[in-house]
């Protein structure tokens, strides 16, 4: 372990424990509060401003969701109208939002607000082959990590839609992990059981193309879509721009997983804001080794539980930021820290 | 069942299945707009403002603590110069604070903007004998009335200070869920083993002196404190208001059962906001059949887990008030809701 570093830990955790509250009382916002002041490399964090990266794609796996794959292009609209869950969420908690056409199918969208970084008009059926090309992995993550790197706000959310995605990361999130993929398959936006069955069969023949383990590049390659491969590189390129990561759901957990196969030290950036309903997410989050924040039963995508996440780290760094200490406010101190 | 509320009950439904999501898709957060549209008798709720009363009183039984009594006081004016975690927690999250004086020990506090309802100097000795008089519960709970009502805000959070009160919360706790205490003896603010101990046999005995089952006053009466019987009357005068109640953790989850025990009514109001690592609160949400929303072993107290949870209610209602329909946006709708 980096000297510094180890110092720093031990002068933040000083710094919450002198604060006007019994050691440890807060919880888990100590530790977000904790990893927001070294990530900042400040007992002064702030996270004031959140953006929202909205990634909109299609996929070849579309048909094995129980919505429509036109619902990509018409969701667009309704993030850009403001109308969906994620602008009212983003509103509600003080985010901005920025909607990506990361590769929609049809003609391209032309609208108002919208970033074009279209990789292609969705992806190849993955059951069949490569959804994508090896090249367009890496310019959907290039993409990505140059938008990550341009958030100018403190905290950047990721969030995602495309009908079929929950099939794409089940798929990718196996591979990074090992582990089959059967019990990573969930409802998605509403299967009932015989739709849910045939998701399940037709994600056991696709993983069944390729090794049991990939590293994220080839995972991303065979089974990825255009928007989780560039909310990875987002995630990446945020997280080296010492942004707080914040990471939404399942598919947002998935493109969090392929960053972390590239670079594992984002792992300091990212915050795991929510325990999704969709089947797969505890399994993805166990083989991570992360905690979540929320447990609400979301199921949404769009970074909405990302949003909801938001407030709590935002108290966290004011709580360090702006909290007396015993001797500043007169307060008698009681046991020693544990 | 009353055919109104039955009918709204539906049209809240249908207002939430209508929206651009798959249905129940938001999971918790569709639960608490339905409650908090019901509370306001609109599809159209709002949760934009938010006020916390703070309640601090002194207690018989604070050599149980691990902090001195004094703290109560020091803590009273660390609230009002904006340096306790619940001044900076309602900062960031656009919360007003107001700070009671229930019955601090020692002479009468006098600051600006202190609100002064003092029942007594602190409590007697419940281990030995009544907390208070009957004339205090009801003096401590119209002033809570009275203070509740008058909140303007469309939530109001309800915290306490008052070193001792993890003590007097067990036991009332007890006495109303007609249950032994031991389970609900906790560490309050850092007990160690044989504090614990100490507590859990003090509590054990002070229990023996009354019956296993009490209504509301009487336990409060016997085992109370100034501000758990005053943050009752507060609850029980906001929900009549039909403001969102939002009920912290252990010792406001007390006021909480006490509230409930005088009028079961005013559950519609109450917003169960977090679990709290103070041992007892899981069995007193478990007698309650309370859910919380947030989960982050918090254990501090003061409404800081109350105040974290507003911008879930706030989302929660702007989720319904604002988010687009299928057919406004021109969204396609995907399977009727399950």
């Amino acid at each position: 372990m980096d000297v510094r570093a180890a110092l720093s830990a031990q002068a933040i955790q000083a710094a919450l424990d002198g604060k006007t509250k019994p050691p440890g009382s807060l919880g888990r916002i100590e530790g977000l509060a904790a990893q927001v002041a070294a990530l900042q490399g400040t007992p002064a964090p702030r996270v004031e401003s959140c953006r929202l990266l909205i990634f909109a794609a299609d996929h070849g796996m579309a048909a094995l969701s129980a919505f429509p794959q036109e619902v990509t292009r018409q969701m667009v609209g309704n993030f850009l109208a403001g109308g969906a869950a994620a602008s009212v969420f983003a509103r509600a908690v003080g985010a901005e939002v920025t909607v990506v056409d990361a590769g929609v199918a049809g003609e391209p969208l032309e609208a108002e607000g919208l970033v074009s970084r279209r990789i292609g008009a969705g992806t190849a059926d993955a059951r069949e082959g490569p959804a994508m090309s090896a090249d367009q992995v890496r310019e959907a993550l290039e993409a990505g990590r140059a938008l990550g790197a341009g958030v100018r706000a403190d905290a950047a959310a990721f969030g995602e839609m495309g009908i079929g995605n929950t099939a794409s990361a089940a798929l990718v999130a196996a591979k990074l992990l090992g582990r089959p993929v059967g019990p990573l398959v969930g409802r998605g936006t509403g299967l009932d059981d015989a739709g849910l069955a045939r998701k399940r069969a037709a994600l056991e023949g696709a993983a069944g193309r390729c090794p049991d383990r990939m590293g994220a590049v080839d995972a991303l390659r065979e089974y990825g879509g255009f928007e989780i491969a560039m909310m990875a590189g987002a995630m990446l390129g945020a997280a080296r721009a010492r942004r707080v990561v914040l990471v939404d759901g399942f598919i947002a957990g998935a493109a969090a997983a392929s960053a972390l196969d590239l670079d594992p030290g984002c792992r300091e950036a990212m915050v795991f804001c929510h325990r999704s309903a969709e089947a797969g997410h505890g399994a993805l989050l166990e083989g991570l080794g992360a905690e979540p924040l929320l447990d609400l039963a979301l199921r949404l995508g769009e970074g909405t539980g990302a949003l909801l996440a938001f407030p709590l780290v935002r108290a966290a760094a004011a709580m360090l930021a702006e909290m007396a200490s015993f001797e500043d406010a007169g307060v008698s101190a009681g046991p020693p820290a544990g």
